[in-house]
């Protein structure tokens, strides 16, 4: 993907991206349940590496299957740099996909965050390892308490919404969002224009403007945003 | 599979079924959701055929999508006769993923049943297609108002379980059970004699026998159950 | 609103309704929870007049409540003839609404249905009052025991649908929709030649088609549906 | 307890107790979770022998364990005839308390019925064993597969409701209701002439008398009801 | 109100308020969901103004809907200086009711805090904002993509409790509570004596002292105290 | 129990204990709730002392019932030096079991930790009780708001987990783990030479090892591994 078009979404929040892509009829891009373990203030944007769990099954989830070709280990390898890897945990509150390890060689092989509906394990130790995640939450016990690895680079559902590999991933304070691949474009430069323009707002509230007129903008509103815009170049 | 064994586990409870699993130490093969639309004492046994879902995508799950080569309907004519259709729908309850014309489509083609974990749509003409379903309930909407179609005999999650293509499915009044395919022979041969078992001490509770000695049996009743026993060949 | 396009409407299953109102980009229409309380295959429709309530408050939730100027009794006292009556329960399932003696006061006004995300009181003497009901289950306590009823004839949520007065409700088995009140001509012209194509397609696959290129249809079922709709005037 | 006292409950609605209940500030007293198997009208009254579980642990919940003193076996072998038998099943919905073989020994021991917020197995053994129960539904596995069972007699939680061993425990089509023994003289005296009172009110309602005024009753009403009542005995 | 009364309401912790409540019989007056932003130690007083949101519906809740008479932004141009703006958002998790710029005004107005059992959106915009929030989270999507807003100063329910317009409402680090308009006084004149009571219990068992006896106080701890009192005016 | 024991588990993480108690088949040992109030790094190890709380009923759980002999304030006067207090209150998250002056007098016998999987009550005076507490948040009513008392050191469940008296459990940042008694110096031994072995995959990890045949290791990593451990003692 045009890393130019990267670098602009990394400018515009999660809420402005919802409304951009509101706007084109799609409600389902925010997901339930990722949250950044310590807010930041940072955002973070790439394309999907998806990874993808089914429920335990004591047959196959053991620590034995972390040696198998399918396994979150061979996934990781995988990885290319830059991506964002998220997880399709079904939103299991009690495994921890990945600890301290793992995460410390996705931050090696250079992914950019890792996301998921699940939880992690190791708290500390996902700390010292540096990368940044946004999760459910914490747990101790491994994935194969709870959860067995199918496969990835496949469809998911995460937090309620659908992700294809490739998708761009958004993560910030307010959580994680997915954009369409066809929708990156539309999505960065549309919602710059809208940072600006919500940022030409607030200044107004500042000054003390009514909300009626303002926001959305009647004519005059409009009118004196054009002239401020003219003045951004 | 062998026929012969499919013939015995039509004969043994779900209810055994779990408990010569769990044996074997597996706790997860009882599916969460998935019950007899209408109760009727039918037991109905085969190999799972998997359709998997993810959340909706307002921009790929739309009624246009049911031309796509991917699609429900696509699945439904890849379904070899006798096979039991078990669809991840994500315990969805808003979304019913088929309805009286995929149903009666199924039932043409010789399948045995349907199992979801999600729910079906037009409750009276699925009872007119006289397709055996087990499901969580009944919504009026299509699948595409929550759900997206991703794929068919993959590895899937169903009520907390794992499913895997051609692991044996069974459902009766109790709900749906999966037998991982390695361990087919064993839960037909064991549920058989221990269904056996419980026949006997059914009876003799009956008779006014207490439980403590009998249910688990002491060697006083293990002797006179092996005499009952050998009566039966 | 014109008694004919109700007329057609009973015509149309809940499932298509809410597969006309997805064309127009609705998809909260179909209710979480309200189902019949005994499924009997019937269908009715009306206009909404809703009801409301908020949680209990000891200090305002008394038996000593119901002879309150704003009081169940007092809505049910201005619920005209033909009516569905909507109550915006929050879903709680402790606090039984209604019980026998208003149910049965309902039915003597003409009131068509009674439809809640909530709960009912008293099985046996609902059925006896004869009033259709649609509602998410049975609980022995009265409405004050969890709720506050605060008034009549408000927008209302009802089972995560957004439902003002004077829309059409609709209920058969598959449970409760809502068309906005903009939509119902629409929905019942273009729900009423959707049904007919469904019927169509329905006996097709009784005939052994295939569903590929039969539903969605291609050129040529689509020329054979025109031909056979052609000879049903 | 006095059986006349037990004989004046079964004619009173587990929905009239619970608002005579109300009326002495208890406001839980109906248990979230237990329904009829199959309703069917009856209604039974007796006093609570409680039976309380804790989760799984796999090292002390085995089959092993049903041989144990502390077994779900010997807490039946101490049911007195007549009594309820309550689970706490902390409403877990995947491990079935009992199946057909103690629910038969239940009812040769006279327990006049078996409530739980949890569920049980074996649905068509259960029926045939005849013992009326309310549960929260079937699921296929035993207890072990996800309760550890600890004791009986001791206080329990069921349903969100505090049950103490000889509270007085109702049962009907509208669930399970818990009357603390000091208050079930109360509630059968004040219960049997409310729900005079109400069929007194349906019948009004049936004349097409309006809700405001009779019920709750104005001084008029209360004078007519008086009248009525005296012709009672 | 009288603003002594706020004052003196200042000083009670919710805690506190809470047990003065349940005194009176009131047990639902804390509020499931709302949750400091950032815990900060902080209590606010002030009089509910109230909003309310039914669920989303496409034809409706658009953006469009913000310039329309009955919107947020109109709402927000009501509220009198010193209130408590406190919405009924039914609990809903994935459309953030408000953001930066609506918050902003809020301040501006002189609003002492926003309430509510959903969530918000731009976290880092609704710091900078200065607006004290209590809230069940953060989302991105803005309030359309779940919910459409219908009114103010109406009854509501927010996180299970009943709210009226000039009930008291008190929020700090424990969360939010209710009182009851008419039990205003009441709870601040107790509440603050009980404040007193529990510091003099708390440095009693910084002594050392056990607490049966002292907590509820016997006949000699309540003559301790009594004496302690005394000496504090 | 043996303090050296305990010594050698405060230097291994919940996340160890969880994969050393599934070699052994427990997989239900993490409590899903209990979170540490403020996350501080810190490990706390102790024999759990059980506490259990059933729902609250209106006619026992009182103000009243804090001075009954089975009362909150009688079971602390009975608890040991060391001890971890873990209460089952059922994951109610609107009745705050302790508050401050409760905390502070466990504190002051030396109560080494609070555990629960439900809530406390006063924040800010939890803190500065010194009490290290685990829970699943804060609500402002007292226990009996929700909850009533039953006793002290008898099997509980909590988090989805039993608990016995004497059980071993271990808090840290991921939450709350137990150990059966019987398997605390197996769980001792493993794991503190399964913390040894991850600190060297760390270390590998962090100078670019892959982790395929890493982690799980192969015959060479075992082998370099076995190297390194010698060096340590």
């Amino acid at each position: 993907m045009d890393s130019a078009v990267i670098d602009i979404l990394r400018k515009v929040t999660t809420a402005t991206i919802t409304t951009m892509l509101l706007k084109k009829g799609i409600r389902r891009c925010w997901m339930q349940g990722p949250k950044p373990l310590v807010p930041s203030g940072q955002r973070i944007v790439g394309p999907a590496f998806t990874l993808r769990f089914v429920p335990v099954r004591e047959d196959v989830a053991t620590p034995a299957s972390w040696s198998h070709p399918i396994s979150t280990r061979a996934a990781i390898e995988e990885m290319p740099e830059g991506v964002i890897a998220i997880a399709d945990a079904m939103g299991v509150p009690s495994a921890g996909i990945f600890g301290d390890i793992l995460c410390a060689r996705m931050k090696k092989r250079g992914v950019a965050a890792l996301v998921t509906d699940g939880v992690l394990r190791d708290r500390g130790g996902i700390l010292t390892s540096a990368l940044p995640v946004w999760c459910a939450g914490i747990a101790a016990p491994a994935s194969v308490n709870g959860l067995t690895f199918v496969g990835w680079q496949q469809p998911i559902g995460c937090g309620g919404c659908a992700i294809f590999p490739d998708d761009i991933i958004i993560v910030d304070d307010d959580g994680a969002v997915v954009v369409p691949a066809t929708l990156t474009e539309y999505a960065a430069h549309e919602g710059a224009e809208h940072e600006l323009y919500e940022s030409w707002v607030f200044s107004e509230v500042e000054k003390g403007v009514k909300l009626p007129g303002l926001y959305p903008p009647n004519e005059d509103a409009k009118a004196r945003y054009a002239a401020w815009r003219k003045t951004r170049g």
